[in-house]
């Protein structure tokens, strides 16, 4: 739930690592469980998924296009999420700002986001005024065409952006350079917002090839969650979106980070740091990559760091008193890889390296010693309960299936990850620590080890 | 000469990293310095540059296509190397293996090579059978057409090729990890040899498509240096190359390397090693991105690391017996970024980052306290005669203007080297060792710093 709800914040703060930032926290099963996904699939390609949720007479509408920050040329990096900030300045029969003001008029609110693997566009507005805002998706899906003008100031917007938010943020810039040492030949190794000198090079016909090669029905889920049945609105998708024609999209590539036994460190000192803190970045598989493990990481997380009385918090920050912050997490809703990422604050007086030895001990004991049975079944209740939840929000739902439908996975993953989770043992729990987050082995590569820290202060030693 | 000699020992090895491993190291001005180089233009665009030397009557004769690893889809790494390997495995009108075959019945012998940024095809022969060898190269340059099972089994050799080269070597390994690391986001960041797992997966319509894209004579240079004249070659060249059509051809984009303020260090630790070693790699201009940067530059290289009399090695190994070997190399023929290479091995009972300290300070000395006249008048000496040297070889000269002209110098620039060394100042390289080799300052990204160890070596404190 903590996972989800901070998607939902990335979501709606445009964020430059929506990416990967959300594990499957959703349910199926007996009444209370499932979340009654119906779906259908246009004949121009369109899948559309309907999520009834009766309790309030509104609906969140969202349009995932299968493309993201990973998709990009070389050297264009930025462009998916420069791209979707341009979608709203004007088609061919919507004024620059029309769409969003029409929006508002209705009494609604949208916004948009972008990761490495996806773009989405979404309302929240009242059931009666759906086809309208479908008319109004359906019309930018193709008919793009924002004034020169528009296109220039949206990049200032934009560059503004990655200024606000990542270079005056030190956390940011340090998790930007985390993740382009882990993922080495690799997209998601570049900043969904863009590498600033690139920024500043946008072209408009590359940014339109981009939109005109991967915006199309075929490429595209529509998902409508709350006061609607597929019945209800199976005709107006019709008329607005099936009128989209189809169009061939290339296959989505994704280029394969090289093996290394170099291990990568990464010190970096700001004056705005007052706490030093150290972070591992560790490559995983995805979902999509491996459905099994990826669950049993889901629970080796909840496991570590599933609250004040697992392992993490309770033998290192409250028994021990060695950190004061501690954060284990996995994200595996990708299209490829996926990651684990293992921070934490020392305590007063603790140095940073003999920190890394408690946590990674912490990991090495789980891998000799294995877990309980009972940690095992608590961490699924506590996931289970998290996705019941989340379930009953009108936007958190679609935004779980926009994303499982966007990085490979199904309805049907959706449907019965309460089932599956349930499935899963202690050994397939040990099995995933010894394989992705074992301090004396590793996969891929080395984890990525890095240090925030303040001007002053130096790690005792490093790696 | 040291580094001329080298790229020469690179080319004969199809080395993965001919890129950027040589300077100019021509010279100008009187009888001894010109090359007395002599060019045209075809009128399909093919540039032609001729180096007479008539002491033997050979002649090397080169085709450069500029194009390399640089220019490679993402996911395709390697394949402007395996390309390089398909063009001897034949044409339209050759059989596999008939170019090389021919070559030897003519008494010659011939191989090829690839950088990031140029893939070169050159032979050594008597100058008699010179027309012979442009017209099989003229027809290589569009027919090329080698049967599917020539291109499997050669997939085999440039797996094995890197197998043997990189990865049964640390060394190069450790390479490798450190140029990726530091070019973040850049191509120069991967093998040109390629990353096995992109090898692996090589297909013939991929490696045909970058083929038809790049190998046209307007995006060539042909080079001949030995016993010839411009008009002694003029209408061969016409009649062979000249039948080749133009084509069009993209311009070669290169993406920016991102700025960023983190410290990376690299730690590779193998059983092979018997003696830890350390080395920084930094950014640096090249010679097409600032030319008088360069060659101050070239310079700095050659004042701190041009002999036993120089800075590093006389004061660090000679006199404080703190180093066995030193290295500082400045590699600036590239078509986009330069870089600097700093590394040394400790004699006995130095730690490794009380040596990083020593070496930093011999550049935080010249940096504060400047370099005497005497150093930059030797440095320039000794630069002039190795040009002379190498000028008086058949392949050197056409190896030097092959790579300047594929990495955006001019003949000019060659022809006038010696005169442009000579008018760089003291503090024209007190302001690039300010730059660009500060320990205090970087450029760009700090420098990435790797410690290359045995197994059970430590390093005391990193970074």
């Amino acid at each position: 739930m903590r996972l989800l709800l901070m998607l939902l914040m990335c979501a709606l703060s445009l964020t430059a690592h929506a990416q990967g930032s959300q594990p499957v926290s959703s349910t199926s099963a007996p009444d209370h469980f499932g979340f009654g996904a119906e779906m259908m699939t246009l004949k121009n390609g369109l899948q559309v998924v309907v999520i009834p949720n009766h309790r309030v007479p509104v609906v969140t509408h969202m349009v995932w296009y299968k493309v993201g920050g990973a998709d990009e040329a070389m050297g264009q990096s930025g462009s998916a999420h420069y791209l979707e900030h341009l979608m709203f300045k004007g088609t061919q029969t919507q004024a620059p700002g029309e769409f969003s003001k029409m929006v508002k008029t209705l009494g609604g609110n949208d916004n948009a986001f972008t990761g490495h693997d996806y773009t989405a566009y979404f309302q929240s507005i009242s059931a009666e005024h759906l086809e309208k805002l479908m008319a109004m998706e359906a019309d930018r899906m193709t008919g793009l065409s924002p004034p020169e003008s528009h296109f220039e100031s949206e990049k200032k917007v934009v560059i503004e952006e990655r200024r606000q938010r990542t270079d005056n943020d030190p956390r940011n810039v340090f998790g930007e350079q985390m993740h382009s040492a882990l993922f080495v030949n690799h997209p998601y190794g570049r900043p969904i917002i863009g590498w600033m000198d690139e920024m500043n090079r946008y072209q408009w016909p590359d940014i339109k090839k981009f939109y005109d090669t991967w915006y199309a029905p075929n490429n595209a889920v529509v998902v409508i969650s709350g006061d609607v049945t597929l019945d209800s609105i199976r005709d107006m998708v019709k008329r607005t979106y099936g009128a989209v024609p189809s169009k061939s999209v290339p296959m989505r590539t994704r280029p394969t980070v090289p093996p290394a036994n170099g291990m990568t460190s990464l010190t970096l000192r700001d004056k705005s740091v007052e706490q030093p803190s150290v972070e591992m970045l560790m490559i995983a598989p995805s979902f999509r990559q491996n459905k099994k493990e990826a669950l049993a990481l889901q629970l080796l997380e909840n496991i570590m760091d599933g609250g004040a009385a697992t392992r993490l918090y309770k033998n290192l920050v409250v028994d021990q008193k060695k950190a004061v912050t501690i954060n284990f997490g996995y994200q595996g809703m990708a299209y490829d890889y996926g990651f684990l990422s293992l921070s934490a604050t020392p305590a007063e007086g603790v140095a940073l390296d003999d920190l890394v030895q408690l946590l990674q001990n912490q990991f090495r004991q789980v891998i000799s010693s294995g877990i309980t049975q009972q940690e095992l079944d608590e961490a699924v209740s506590r996931l289970q309960d998290s996705a019941i939840f989340a379930r009953d929000s009108v936007a958190g739902p679609a935004m779980l299936f926009g994303q499982a439908l966007t990085t490979g996975s199904s309805v049907a993953d959706l449907e019965n990850w309460h089932r599956d989770i349930e499935k899963i043992t202690t050994d397939d729990i040990i099995h995933v620590a010894r394989i992705y987050a074992n301090p004396d082995q590793f996969y891929i590569r080395p984890p990525v080890i890095g240090y925030l820290l303040p001007l002053e202060e130096t790690p005792e030693k490093t790696p």
